[in-house]
């Protein structure tokens, strides 16, 4: 991926790129395979120093974690203050806050920038999520901007927000395409199990949903691999792949951030279970013997259900992002991040792996209403949610009746009646919790703090909040 | 619960207790209130130290974190080595890792101690879930065994393994809690809103549960908070209750941990998420609006719901204990202790919040089958399953349907149906990972990884695992 984002660093006009890497060999190698590119060879970090342009901008494409440490130290050693270090993996934003402080000691700029759209998107342009100082923009903006991703027109990366605000935007983004792909997860399994379509057939299927408003790249991207046919056994590809998602963490530390933000998402977080369900092996064994449903999963009308499926998807994906885009309202409020959710919208549009049609209303909905309290109310969303509604339940339904599993679906349902309801249950809870805990509670009619004499003679009584 | 706990050890043959607060007024009050127990009052750390015998045990109860830390310091400088300190407070499991090693490298010994059972508990008889070094369990195991709680004739206490095991357990104890009260929650809300039944009729039905299969402290209160009155109103208290949940952090710590462990506690996760949704009144305000189904939900015959509704409780309960069971034995896999599930079972059946019938049958089980791989295959708990499975799918259809929230029992229902799935979507999944991010994929059909060349020639060749 580095030397990708070199080589689309180079393409640009005015850029000249020096490269260091631990091995000279590596230098070599990408030199001589891409003469075009210009390159400008360095065998040390003060070499690489001496090579740049004051300010200095140094993109640091190591493995997260020491790696990137040990490399932003040799760096400092040899740049000056006003210059910019940019760390493009996918560190932890609380790394990145803990580096940006201490570089910044220096007088350099460390800039942490989530970078989404995999080797090809890294050539051809991704989408840029950069934290970091103001006059660290000032040199970097053009610099992204030029090898950017460009969707209607504009470069696919905004300066996010300070110190960690680009690494922790990156790990929303890809918290939300755990839910988005485990949606989509769910879609096929349904159509499959309750129409019996091949793989190919549904290849078609979402091939058609992209062009409406689930216009998506992992829809595309979906047909594609449905498509596929596996050369050895003839079979379609995706029943010759091991059933046992894998992860790398992201989805995980958005999940556990967002509890630590008390931020609901339960689409992102379902989706992340379901992956580690799955890659139970020892425990799925055993459990193939409990017992499901009498009757044969069968629908009746396969176009009306397909229909069915393809609206629960995407009122399901609104609340995974309605429940995203919170978590990253709820990061910057935490951190003091002043974070455009519309401009994070519009720059999800190209070069990542959700970028879809609909970041456009997302970003119409935040224009309209830069401070939304639920993405959901958007006069847009509630539009595409009242059509979807029924639609949406049917499908939850039919997955309860047949025994098909449909975490995600089913919890973004539960979430919107959550949100929307009167009242909830609640108040029960906060019941029980004075009754074991003397946790107290707030009441609808008073201000206050009570807290009711359970094992006493049950009068109450004001209390001190010790929620 | 610190003066209630040393009450307790006081009342019991053959302990005297010391006491030490950082202020001696403390101290008195205690004295002058209860000079019963003949503490004996210390006003320095020393004079504490000087009052015990060897080797000495002294409990901390005091807030976690910082102040934690500092009585511990306190102490390690008036201690021995083979003296024992022991946190009985909610530290975070790491912490107490963290501390034992520190501590241990002074020859004294720490134990971090999971107490469950609120003040009254710590009055009467607790669960106490112990760390820490198999020496000090010598000393401490007799002293704790004469303060538990007695279940069955069994002191609800014993060692669960070194360091952080027992805080570890406290913390899973809370997480499974957090679950039991949103699914007796969603009951609640199912049959208020589906039969319209009064909280005091209500209260009479969990009262008729709490003398079956049901039977534990949580469906015990809730009867109690049902039938509760306001006194100024004459309204029922829940209805008079605020419907926002508080939570002090143990339910995230618990999904947080199962992420990083890898382990899938939906149903705990869901709770957690139900209690944060529920205190967001300020999106709750703007999201009311939000269109619901058309037709007044309303069953027809009350008492099969009732019925139905039950047993959902008792399914979704035994794969939230089910998914409880399994973090424990993953985390003292991570962590190499040596945890008896079966034991942990027995501890929890008296005392703490959590308390039940049901955990008898898991004790069986792990008896049965000490490394039985998933709770919901032992027998007892499948003949259960087998007995709901049909009316928890009704359950859930019928929340669906009426547009009323049920996370937990849903999610709990998911994932059963993925635990018992011969082929899951993570197939898909794992495509598309391959597709945008060559993650690679493994076969069903041979060993080895594998990746498909999507933006060449679309062929297969073997690759590095990079899961």
């Amino acid at each position: 991926m580095g030397s990708n984002l070199a080589r689309n660093l180079a393409s640009r006009e005015g850029n000249t790129v020096a490269i260091f890497n631990r091995s000279y060999e590596k230098t070599q190698t990408l030199l001589d395979e891409h003469p075009e590119a210009g390159f400008v060879p360095a065998r040390t970090y003060q070499e690489f120093a001496n090579s740049l342009q004051k300010p200095r901008t140094a993109i640091i494409m190591v493995k997260a974690g020491g790696p990137t440490d040990a490399v932003i130290d040799s760096l400092v050693e040899v740049f000056e203050p006003g210059d910019i270090i940019v760390d493009g993996g996918n560190a932890y934003f609380p790394d990145t806050i803990r580096r940006e402080k201490a570089v910044r000691e220096t007088g350099i700029n460390f800039v942490g920038a989530g970078i989404s759209g995999g080797e090809e998107g890294a050539l051809t342009g991704p989408s840029i999520m950069p934290g970091g100082s103001d006059e660290s923009w000032i040199t970097l903006g053009p610099i992204l901007k030029s090898i950017a991703a460009i969707a209607e027109g504009e470069p696919c990366v905004t300066h996010v927000g300070h110190d960690g605000a680009g690494h922790f935007v990156k790990m929303v983004h890809n918290g939300i395409e755990y839910a988005d792909m485990q949606l989509i997860a769910e879609a096929y399994d349904l159509i499959r199990r309750g129409t019996g379509k091949s793989p190919a057939e549904i290849a078609e299927i979402f091939a058609e949903w992209n062009k409406g408003e689930l216009e998506s790249y992992l829809i595309e991207i979906t047909a594609e691999v449905l498509r596929q046919v596996d050369a050895s056994t003839g079979q379609p590809l995706v029943d010759v792949i091991l059933d046992q998602a894998g992860a790398k963490g992201t989805g995980a530390w958005t999940v556990q951030t967002a509890l630590s933000l008390g931020v609901p998402v339960s689409g992102i977080a379902e989706a992340t279970f379901a992956r580690s369900l799955s890659s139970h092996p020892e425990q799925r064994a055993v459990s193939r013997d409990l017992p499901g449903p009498e009757e044969e999963f069968s629908v009746e009308d396969t176009e009306a259900f397909i229909e069915d499926v393809r609206l629960a998807l995407y009122a399901s994906k609104i609340v995974a992002y309605s429940q995203g885009f919170d978590e990253i309202r709820a990061g910057a409020a935490e951190y003091g991040w002043n974070i455009d959710l519309g401009a994070i919208s519009k720059i999800w549009r190209g070069g990542c792996i959700i970028r879809a049609q609909f970041l456009n209303r997302i970003a119409d909905a935040y224009a309209e209403t830069p401070d939304l309290p639920v993405l959901l109310t958007a006069p847009y969303f509630t539009e595409a949610i009242t059509r979807a509604q029924a639609p949406w339940r049917r499908v939850v339904i039919a997955a309860a009746e047949a025994g098909i599993p449909a975490p995600a679906f089913s919890s973004s349902l539960s979430y919107y009646d959550g949100i929307r309801a009167d009242r909830l249950p609640a108040a029960l809870v906060q019941g029980q919790r004075d009754f074991f805990g003397a946790h107290t509670y707030k009441r609808v009619d008073k201000p206050g703090t009570f807290h009711t004499l359970w094992s006493g003679d049950r009068t109450e009584i004001e209390a001190e909040d010790t929620h």
